[in-house]
């Protein structure tokens, strides 16, 4: 190879890495638009078809499920009466085809009855990431309540610590 | 051509994109800074000449309509009490020299009788850009409270539905 | 130079300053994650040795003084209720070797008597980097709250005003 051609692979490389770290922060920025509005086909599309969202809760496991989540009563009655989950930066590490973002999350309810707003939780989140066919999918997020459990510190330090 | 230069030409058209991402993720960031600290001509700057906000309450074409916001009464209020308008991550969708970004936002205030913080809204966003002469700015950004009317949902579905 | 050899050049220059951007962000998302985890040297090494975190309250200077902020009782205290330091997103500006950044935070504290969250306060910051042996590395963050104050919607103003 010419040294031109070797500096062009060397640059398409690093333009992969950009690439991949966007991507993957347009897939974590569509999660609360997707799930305040009902559109459970695209929130459960960011998953692998066996992909797990393990919540305090419980854990859900595949599109059938996550959808179910998001067309289930409790769900529905947030989004009818006005719910915003809002996402900080995802703090994102990616090796090859896998990768993991952290990061937290915030639930905001509306209030009917006094027409008020508050924080209903906050919450760790760790995603991780596989590139399935050339795209990025969610194969496992891990949720936990910033109530004082440790279980959400070691989410959220897992993803920064060296 | 060479296959070397078709190589750099297609990777510059990928660069290409990710400069756009990154510059309307840039434009959209100072949003809130800039109407917090009461910044008129910052804020009108970021849409066209002509460009249009579409609030609940009423539809601001043009900096002058969008400057006179900032200045207003209710808002200096705010700003003067203490005003976060905090937003989401955008989820960006490019296409040539249009784009869309739909995100959450979220006004919190600081009430200076108690000395305390409160949500007063969560509103849905939708961010339309034009690239004009070599610069993305605004042309429309609708935006709807997160109080359970149909409208909120909408603009967050259309943001993320394939 | 051949023309192919100068068209690569200025193609690396701008893939450069795209890694910088995401480098920033992903710095400065690291550290919601950081600090509610109690992780005080991923915190402190945030920051150049003698970098300086100017907060209301008074200045701290350097990794040590950093990290004992973190390890505070009034710190430890807001993390084993649960704790939540929210970013927004950052506007960044970069001018070769330094970097600004400029967002609102908020923190959002678990209450364990009443099992409810609240906005304890919302922040203007201003980030200041330097590329240090080739790592950005924040040299001075200030930080003011959004109480009314202007020097916080100061920090606010500089950092999106032309």
């Amino acid at each position: 190879m010419t040294d031109t051609e070797t500096l062009l692979i060397a640059l398409a490389a690093r333009v992969q890495l950009l690439e991949d770290q966007l991507d993957l922060m347009r897939i974590i920025s569509a999660y609360g638009p997707a799930v305040d509005s009902g559109e459970s086909a695209a929130v459960a599309g960011m998953w692998t078809e066996d992909g797990v969202y393990d919540v305090d809760t419980g854990s859900l496991r595949g599109h059938v499920e996550i959808e179910a989540m998001v067309l289930s009563k409790p769900h529905q009655s947030y989004i009818q009466a006005g719910s915003g989950h809002l996402i900080g930066p995802p703090h994102i590490e990616i090796d090859g085809d896998i990768a993991v973002a952290t990061c937290h999350s915030q639930l905001v309810l509306h209030e009917p009855e006094t027409g008020t707003y508050r924080v209903a939780r906050i919450t760790a989140n760790r995603w991780e990431f596989a590139r399935v066919d050339g795209q990025w999918k969610v194969t496992l997020r891990t949720s936990r309540l910033l109530d004082g459990r440790a279980e959400a510190r070691e989410i959220l330090a897992a993803g920064v610590k060296n």
